[in-house]
């Protein structure tokens, strides 16, 4: 069974080749919850068991282009890890261009990823 | 009462001018605990109440010194904020350097930081 500290490694790596699917194959458990800071379109904030992620993947892929990807991490400890995101994209449907920033937290249970929540960098105020 | 993000954007701006005992004051609940990934000489892993945590920073400040220290975030979700630190640090006792690369996950309660923890970076496996 792997440790908190291979399935961070392993899924950095992947994250890191924007191997999304991948990821979920190997490393997420049947049961995962997956908890975005803000519900998406017709997506709801969380979302219970692989099925679901999966369709948050298909839909980021299909909506999404991705010119560059920098990923940070992992930082780990006991059931615990942190990967951060810094993601170049732009909305295919509005031709927007967006830098998006931010943080999971991943919880390991069994060997698998079994929670996962995703933190935005905070706005600056001025 | 503060936000999640207000705590977490005074959290991060205290950091970034090393002015820990600020932060505690000003942002840090009397039962905070705060959780490290290894015990260190004396002291455990976790520690409970803001009097256990004042003595983690007065050991801070007089067994390290800080050459440099690089502050990211904070990232906001919820009752929760991640910082991450960048520090390039002497321990003064031995006079070894070394470059401490980790994130804090922060938990807020009733305007205060109640929980902390924090996650180093994983070892690169050759």
């Amino acid at each position: 069974m792997n440790t908190t500290e291979e399935v961070a490694t392993k899924l950095a790596e992947y994250c890191r080749k924007s191997e999304w699917r991948k990821a979920l194959d190997d490393l997420y458990a049947n049961d995962i919850v997956s908890v975005e800071a803000h519900a998406m379109e017709n997506m709801p904030a969380e979302m219970r068991g692989i099925d679901q992620v999966r369709g948050k993947t298909d839909w980021w892929e299909k909506n999404m282009e991705v010119h560059s990807a920098n990923v940070t991490g992992p930082f780990v400890a006991r059931d615990t890890f942190v990967v951060g995101f810094d993601i170049d994209v732009t909305e295919k449907a509005s031709g927007k261009r967006m830098q998006l920033s931010e943080v999971g937290i991943y919880k390991v249970k069994d060997g698998k990823v079994a929670h996962e929540e995703f933190l935005p960098l905070a706005q600056k105020k001025q």
